[in-house]
């Protein structure tokens, strides 16, 4: 059976804290969601601001409305009270966009009629209608949105029924229930649904979810289960408060655990790049953990876990990881066993290719000896992969390094009048040459990033799109008395891709130098293939 | 009707990524889970690692093994195959460990008996029973992970029953289900509960879920609706690939959306409080939407919402924020934290006395916009109360300091031999005489805070017995581009007792000598009094 997939990453996510898409990030974000295969993309509120109204004519120009597959939707609200429909402002800007799919909201739970429009039941059953039948009028999809509609059931069942029945009268094509609030639980979502589509069996209806129950993605799935054709949400579940219900996780669980149709299985593969894509383009902080496209998904930190993986993924795996484009990770860490750092050092070697030749036992034993030392000395590898890949090279003799440090000086100056300079002097040698530099930076570590840059650049021009994403410093060892361990965490990234690196040391300053020669000596590595 | 909270984020939750607690971290986040009300809090695998088992000696020397109210449980496996369950090194670590509760997990798939154990079929069953049995004759109360028990009963239904019947036979007290893989759907966990339920009508069931489907908070919520009595879960669903099932979203919805006892309804106004906290000592970037308990669970942008809001907060609010010690925000006109504020500030007023001589509510307003500023500049006081407690005297102008800074000058210089030296030098004034001093450390805090004391000691003998205990760093806004701030925590000793303090700067040179200066400043002004 089909399901369609509305997406409204560009409208209700936009809304989330920190999100402000510019009109090109939304012409990109509506293009990825298109080729993934989604069927409506909703573009924004034409009539509600002018960066959507300027969407929606770029969207125009391109012809087609610029998409290939999806319909490109628009949205707003039912028509303002004691108005007309066909004099509404918000109304004829979704006409005047273009779009052949229209999706407009209107109140189905009492509380609001009266605090949010302070109008009578009666009214709003007429916006509703009107604002329907209008668009309808200007042979236009509708979607209707019963904004709050689970409350409404609940607090007064007869009103928020008539105002579906209101907008079938209208002929409206879907009636989506919105759970507005995100209160809600599966099993409210379940029962309140399964009564309405019993009283409505010819009419299509869709479920729009919230997350402040956590409950957004099982909300969404309870719902298609009891007859849902329609699913509304955002990649990544971005959106206000606790965001929408997230679609990267409500498309591959109808797609390969109850065998709906949505994208297709083919293109769920280009799940993962598109979470990423949507993460860079809003400039979020990704969420490792998340559902099926995270990057610790299918990432193993239990050393017993990983030994049963071995002999048969499906043990500690609900999915094969490639069906979402995703892939496993090993994790090294002090809870691991011999058959993580194995199982690491296997997917390592894959990308290294000159070391097989010949004792692998001999050399994996060496690769664990020296990764036993570190991890004795407080280095922990499940976030500094970068840095776990030059050591293996490193162990294995086949790592030629691309620089090394002969010393550094680095002086944080503060004045009487507050003022604070940051300086570092570094001399390198860089294929046989002395480099010396000298740079000052917004704190010390940016400052040493500075002067093995100034050093580097000249022999590496790739280094210049490097930079530090994170920063995490930690004592290792805070035992009383003795000198305590720091260890940095640096996640660099070149635009393209993420990488993590590690230093361990008394002395912070040297951690985090060890952190940054890591990060650039991987990002090198990396070119040079 | 009471469900009992089982809380596995020191022994499940460590597994996910990034997550390396120390013996104290583990010791305080278990006292801190005693006293928001949890029923059982798992603290580890004694039997695995020195770390967990050094973990319960320290609770067991704290006496009634180091809880007021909470049940400290012991996991592990079943017994090896083919050995003896009085003879198996983990069990006897359970009941050498002191504990009166044990956690054991067997395996309810037998796809799992074969590929992970490689035995039969019957000698799980056998080791299942022993385990359960030795525990037992040991007076310990047993609780039975069945791992994998939903892929099980899906794979081999009576084989799955089996390993129920035969731990209920060796006389277990209650039967965890365990959703290891956390690929089920609510409805799967619905229908699998309920049967499996039916057939066990006397047993008590519990629920342990994860979150690979996005569905760990509503597979618990629908495990507890079927008639499970436990939930096991961690704090802010930290776990193993993309987590466990998150208690910070399930207490709440137990206790308002249920009306089941868990915590009881007033202890679940820490729960906010509570989340942050382990996210502090986890060292993990707090995720600003979870439900509930996030920053943003409550964050209302202008506009409609927020007028809507105003009129009456269940138009735009599933529940009350104050009910789980969160609060709404207005993102525009910022409100966050006053009532926090307000708080913190009474519950140090208690602490200062001097202060109390008329306008409270002015000088209550002078510390929530400084506060306010702060915390806008990146300071965050949750685990810096000694920092806090000095912004406070500060603003109410009854703080006379201790000494204060001129100006400082650090230096960090690595030779050609791998040598490095940390020299700072800092002028202080102190009681109106200048002192400048150079010394020397095992990195640049330390250098700082030698120089510190070597000013001071002479003024302030007390300060000798002060230490560094823990030194936390973090980027506050890791948006590329711009510099980002770093915030540092420092945590202080003096042996009688810890205190924590902040710094904030685009310089960690600068941010850890603010957060340094405000330890002894602390310690000064409690040796005053």
């Amino acid at each position: 059976m089909k399901i369609l997939v509305f997406d409204t990453t560009l409208r209700d996510g936009s809304q989330g804290a920190g999100i402000a898409f510019t009109v090109e990030d939304k012409i990109k974000i509506a293009k990825a969601l298109d080729s993934f295969g989604i069927s409506y993309i909703e573009g924004g509120w034409p009539g509600s601001n002018p960066k959507d109204e300027l969407f929606f004519s770029q969207m125009k120009k391109l012809g087609s409305l610029g998409l290939k597959n999806a319909k490109l939707t628009a949205f707003s609200s039912t028509r303002r009270k004691g108005s007309k429909a066909s004099e509404d402002e918000s109304l004829r800007a979704i006409v005047k966009s273009g779009v052949k799919t229209a999706c407009i909201f209107g109140k189905s739970w009492d509380l609001h009629v009266k605090y949010a429009l302070k109008t009578t039941n009666e009214e709003n059953l007429k916006m509703i209608f009107e604002s329907v039948a209008f668009l309808k009028s200007k042979k236009l999809e509708v979607i209707f949105d019963a904004e709050h509609y689970f409350d409404g059931y609940r607090n007064n069942k007869e009103y928020a029924l008539e105002t579906v029945r209101t907008a079938v009268d209208g002929g409206v094509d879907t009636i989506c229930l919105c759970e507005t609030n995100g209160g809600m639980l599966p099993s409210d979502i379940q029962s309140i649904v399964r009564k309405t589509i019993s009283l409505f069996p010819k009419v299509r209806f869709g479920i729009h979810a919230h997350n402040d129950s956590g409950c957004a993605v099982a909300n969404s799935i309870a719902a298609v289960e009891e007859g849902c054709i329609m699913v509304q949400g955002t990649i990544n579940g971005i959106g206000e408060r606790c965001g929408n219900a997230n679609l990267c996780s409500i498309i591959p669980a109808l797609e390969f655990k109850r065998n709906y149709e949505c994208i297709s299985k083919k293109n769920v593969k280009k799940l993962s790049e598109l979470s990423r894509y949507v993460d860079e383009i809003a400039n979020l902080v990704t969420d490792d953990s998340r559902p099926y496209v995270g990057n610790n998904a299918f990432a193993h930190k239990a050393g017993m876990h990983v030994s049963a993986i071995e002999r048969n993924p499906e043990t500690y795996e609900h999915i094969n990881p490639a069906l979402v484009g995703n892939e496993r990770r090993i994790l090294i860490s002090d809870l691991s066993g011999k058959s993580n750092i194995v199982s690491k050092f296997n997917e390592m070697k894959r990308g290294i290719k000159d070391t097989d030749d010949g004792n692998a036992s001999e050399k994996i034993k060496k690769v664990i000896d020296i990764v036993k030392e570190k991890e004795n000395n407080g280095y922990q590898y499940e976030n500094a992969d970068a840095s776990f890949f030059l050591i293996t090279k490193k162990a294995l003799g086949s790592f030629k390094p691309f620089f090394s440090l002969v010393c550094y000086r680095l002086i944080v100056e503060k004045d009487s009048d507050g003022n604070i300079v940051s300086e570092a002097a570094v001399k390198l040698d860089v294929r046989g040459k002395e480099e010396h530099t000298v740079a000052e930076g917004n704190g010390p570590v940016d400052a040493l990033s500075n002067c093995l840059r100034k050093a580097l650049i000249k022999y590496y021009p790739d280094i210049k799109n490097v930079f530090l994403m994170d920063f995490k410093v930690r004592v290792v060892n805070s035992t009383a008395n003795t000198a305590a361990k720091v260890r940095v965490l640096i996640e660099s990234s070149d635009a393209s891709r993420n990488w993590g690196t590690i230093g361990v040391s008394e002395n912070i300053i040297d951690a985090s130098w060890q952190a940054l020669s890591d990060s650039i000596e991987y990002k090198l590595l990396r070119s040079k293939k």
